[in-house]
């Protein structure tokens, strides 16, 4: 039996070398290269696989996203029907993440535009301390990454606040979900962190409805998808100033098509989609274990709710 | 019997407010307003005022600085001989210093002038995912502030070494001490970060031969005093790419002179002497036990060593 690959040619040799180097005994194809379709027990797969298919696979028990997000195994026609869905939850992954959040907050909450554009002009000039126990962090999801990026927050000293699905309890953090929950904690949320799965629910959550909740003067991390945010609201809420300010690592589509005006606005400051980057050789021991436990006939670990799509 | 204040006009307010929020009953004299002299008990300066003025005090038993740092009353002619010198240790002050060397660490090891400059030319490109683990901080300086970064930096996960006057233990950080110490961590920070007081062994320590040692490609962040640098080395270092950037929030002199160097160089990020700002609400309290203590006769909290300077 074998396990397909199927991400970017760049990576493909990577991820094909750390599952080996974990189990060796592996036998590993590598997209389209594919071989009898019967002997494929398992798919790793990133985003530009064509879902169809893997139901040419009668016997694929087991299907693993190569990152946190599962909304590209999500896209129609879905997974094949009756094969459990994996992701990752990796501690460099969200470490990396964790870094991403925290280089964006404290960029914004210490003026750090400001201070680019003072050096610019060669202007010394104290700009008024900022107080960290006033900048108040509201987080969109509090799950893998949200939760670690509250947690490091939290022990700055922020005060933060989450928003989740279902109520849920993170030390430290004012905990919010539904939809009231939502409009009361984008009311005080000077600084909105966007790290939810990207589901029917989610999908153009930050429009301009929701933006409009927030401070004046507010600004937006979405390191989650692009599809989280309506753009043309974002670009409008940053040129009325009710936004302050964007870090906006996912777009969509991807790349961003060069003349995008996100691109050259000068409150954006955009990254890649690299905000977090799976590495192979830390995810694969992960998808090992899940490649055994499909072996044994157990659920995987850290398995998708396909109903919830996440 | 009164308390004078000597700092700027634009804070002298501030902190008389804060001052007698702390203790209403304090007499507090506004520089140069200072009254009869020998009513003067308690002087607290910042860094313009003209230290040979205190000796005209006969009954000053205290002097405390409206900072952290103290190099500003170790200048000729020196604090009055037998006047105690105590120093700020406050946890904002505290926490804004970690903020910044935060900030500053996290910019470059998140490759963020490379995606500033990728953006402003529009280009979409993922760069090498940086390794946290392998990103080697030194910390010049283990006491309440670089302490403070260095435990913060230890809890996202980078190696941190550092650097004191005497043999010191902080956990999670490889210590060092002394000359050989010193050479030993530069050879291996890949990031430099100096919080030393400015006194005559640290003075122009950041020179040519000391930068030699880093490794080459290695960050320098400056918040401590401009006179640990020698700002004609570090460009030089930067222009042969030796240092691949610098993060400085000190300068000598102070304002930087608009036609420096340092302004325009495109691996230099500038802040002017704004890392962490005193706030007197904050800082009071310590003020007011100090002064206490000085009317009970008993030594000041956070006295200065003024053989060490510091
Ligand atoms: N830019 C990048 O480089 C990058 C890298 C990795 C991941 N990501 C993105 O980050 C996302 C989050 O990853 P994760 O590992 O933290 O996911 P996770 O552990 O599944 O957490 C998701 C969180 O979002 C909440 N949520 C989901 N649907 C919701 C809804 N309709 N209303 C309110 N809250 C909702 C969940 O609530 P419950 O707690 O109630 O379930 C949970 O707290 C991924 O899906 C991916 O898109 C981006
Ligand atoms: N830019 C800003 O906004 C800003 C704001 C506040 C402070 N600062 C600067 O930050 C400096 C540090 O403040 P702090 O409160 O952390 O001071 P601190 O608590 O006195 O700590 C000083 C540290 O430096 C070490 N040190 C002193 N002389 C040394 C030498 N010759 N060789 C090796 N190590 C030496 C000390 O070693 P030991 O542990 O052995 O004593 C101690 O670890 C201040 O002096 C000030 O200049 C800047």
């Amino acid at each position: 039996m074998a396990v397909l690959l199927s991400t970017k040619a760049s990576t493909m040799e990577d991820w094909r070398d750390a599952l080996l180097e974990v189990d060796p005994s592996l036998e590993i194809r590598l997209f389209p290269e594919a071989g009898n379709p019967a002997e494929i027990e398992a798919a790793v797969c990133w985003t530009a696989h064509d879902l169809g298919e893997l139901r040419r696979y009668p016997n694929l028990k087991l299907l693993v996203s190569m990152g946190a997000g599962v909304d590209h195994l999500m896209r129609p026609p879905g997974p094949p029907p009756g094969v459990p869905v994996a992701r990752l939850v990796d501690e460099r992954l969200t470490q990396g993440m964790t870094e991403w959040v925290l280089l964006n907050v404290l960029r914004f909450h210490r003026q750090d535009p400001e201070y680019r554009a003072q050096q610019a002009a060669r202007v010394w000039n104290e700009l008024p301390a900022p107080d960290t126990a006033r900048r108040r962090i509201g987080i969109l999801g509090l799950g893998a990454l949200g939760g670690d990026a509250a947690r490091a927050l939290v022990a700055l000293g922020f005060p933060v606040m989450g928003w989740s699905r279902r109520p849920k309890q993170v030390p430290g953090v004012e905990a919010f979900h539904g939809e009231d929950g939502l409009a009361a904690m984008l009311a005080r949320s000077d600084i909105l962190v966007c790290l939810l799965p990207l589901t029917p629910e989610t999908r153009g959550l930050l429009n301009a409805d929701r933006l409009a909740l927030l401070p004046r003067g507010a600004y937006l991390l979405n390191s989650a998808r692009g599809g989280h945010m309506v753009a043309a609201d974002v670009l409008a809420a940053l040129d009325s100033g009710h936004l302050a300010g964007a870090a906006l690592d996912v777009f969509e589509p991807e790349p961003l098509p060069p003349e995008h005006r996100l691109w050259a606005h000068p409150q954006v400051v955009l990254t890649p989609h690299a905000a977090s980057i799976t590495i192979p050789r830390s995810a694969a021991p992960q998808v090992v274990e899940n490649i055994h436990r499909a072996r044994a006939g157990l659920a995987p670990n850290n398995q998708v709710d396909l109903t919830a799509g996440y």
